[in-house]
């Protein structure tokens, strides 16, 4: 199996991103080279997962020094931009921010190779964090597990193993999961064309369900985990994710099925106290009542079209972390396992 | 505004069938004048919705003395072949029945007239009954309501004004509805493709959302009630009805917004103690990861496609039917209106 590489860096030039609007049909890389382009890929989804934004976001400081210069200035107009892209993952703006600060910091000779070294170890923490999760999350399945997860939490989320699909990854390497659920995940289908796609080339056996059939699914007791990535986590536990997951935690509340929520420290936004401060990013109408070219909705139809939903902590049984395990209440354990805590 | 007519019967000739199918792009009519056609379609779901089932059952058993003959074995196999097309909603099987057991005690020279006659009177009824629902349920609606509904309870899976839009409607008419939601009904869309297109000839204030997008709309207090038909129901209560309903039916109690489920008595199967014993029909796989000729999953993966969930009773509101609303205990307020009393 070769691994998925979602962005490649090419050192003090550019970076390669597969672009994902594309998947499964055809793999195709983009050659980014300037903060415009990496912004239009950010915008189009053609680079998406909160923490490859997060990696994303670094690598455009870099590729913003060598485009536009390494003057205060400059930067500070890139970091802007490419902050602005998107509103809810925390990681984009986190991620830009930490690196224009790094910058900052050094004389302005050194800035551009040092982000572009910056950039890299982004990549290989993402490696290395991705693993350190999936290790603490695989334990919480049982043997002959089946789990339940939505939109994609996988590789090309992240640029490592993935989050949700990173546990459910190990867990099949360590024979305790004997079957993958994943809803399409409408309107823009990263279920149906990203997880399935990873799946099958981990060859994990896999189910796709329509976003109307998890409650239906998770009713049969087929299911004994559902989880998850997310985009900004509060404070307090509540987690803002791919729209569609707050009625799957509903659904598998109902069925006394836990939810676990798979993420990065980072994806933690300590500054927001709950999810009513979580800003949500609404998009463009026409992605519903169609795909692509296919349209199936009458012409000129006013749509709501929110890309994330908060789940409330009441209905996360756990938040699985590069740290360790946050468990209810889970703001003071977020707040221990930020604070140097390793939690199993 | 024209009323939609989905099927016109064509007495001792054949009836002619809005092919939903095309729907929204094209409007055309079918002309089916034998028992295969007539299975072919519902099938297919060229016509679906289950009281419009049990109409295009009825008109079946006419089509089939006149294509047939009207010999007892001749009207018996056709009534198993037709009420076999599809399992769940229980008005096919019960119309197909009635009109078989009506059929076969008059003498056979009379029976293909009666049988045209009935289906034509079934048709009248189903008119008459909508009309008698949607009174009922429209004052449950406060001023200035916005609902949400799912899939499609219109005139397109009637015959009359529909059921759950039939009440919509019927508000609308009064000056009490402000704006109606309409979920896309992922996998065949009929939220997208029918609901939406009805509400438009309607003048109805319409907007559409991903299946994903309910329980986050629920969230921000702009419904006020959610409204759906259903397939069949069971003695105690429990709906089955479009994939889908039950986790509107949770993010609608997670918000206290009251669930009502619209449909006729027919509907009501007072043989079916509870949800568990309601048959569900699983549909080709090939509906989930595509739609039409557009394939966005991955080929050859496997899915899970019920065509319908159950909602238990303790989610639901309210049922309201043509001869009053039953409210919890809803087993004892079904009976009682199935014996003849009404209440609003």
């Amino acid at each position: 199996m070769t691994e998925v590489v979602p962005l490649r860096i090419v050192p003090g030039e550019s970076i390669h991103l597969l672009d994902q609007v594309q998947l499964p049909h055809e793999e195709r890389y983009l050659r980014i080279a300037t903060v415009d382009a990496l912004c239009e890929a950010i915008a189009a989804l053609r680079v998406r997962g909160a923490p490859l934004l997060g990696l994303a976001g670094a690598c455009g400081m870099a590729i913003a020094a060598t485009e536009r210069g390494t003057t205060d200035d400059a930067l500070r107009l890139a970091a802007t931009t490419i902050a602005a892209t998107r509103p809810t993952a925390v990681d984009l703006p986190a991620a830009v921010t930490a690196a224009l600060e790094f910058a900052l910091a050094l004389p302005e000779p050194e800035r551009e190779a040092a982000l572009w070294a910056y950039a890299g170890e982004y990549a290989a923490r993402r490696v290395r964090e991705d693993r350190a999760l999936a290790a603490y999350g695989a334990p919480l399945l049982p043997a002959g597990a089946a789990v339940l997860t939505h939109c994609n939490a996988g590789a090309l989320s992240t640029g490592g193993i993935g989050t949700a699909l990173g546990v459910i990854r190990a867990a099949w390497e360590q024979g305790t999961l004997a079957h993958c659920y994943a809803t399409e995940t409408r309107p823009l289908l990263q279920g149906a064309r990203l997880t399935a796609w990873e799946l099958a080339r981990l060859g994990i056996p896999a189910t796709l369900l329509p976003d109307t059939a998890a409650a239906s699914l998770l009713a049969t007791g087929r299911v004994h985990a559902v989880i998850t990535g997310a985009d900004r986590i509060a404070a307090n536990g509540d987690s803002a994710n791919k729209i569609g997951t707050f009625q799957l935690a509903l659904a598998a509340a109902r069925h006394g099925v836990p939810l676990y929520i798979a993420a990065p420290l980072t994806t933690v936004d300590f500054d927001c106290p709950g999810g009513a401060t979580i800003p949500i990013e609404f998009r463009d109408e026409r992605e519903v009542g169609g795909f692509g070219a296919t349209r199936w909705a009458p012409e000129g139809l006013a749509a709501y079209n929110p890309a994330f939903d908060v789940t409330p902590d009441d209905l996360i049984a756990a938040i699985i972390t590069e740290r360790g395990v946050a468990r209810p209440p889970l703001g003071s354990a977020l707040a221990a396992l930020r604070g140097g805590a390793t939690v199993a």
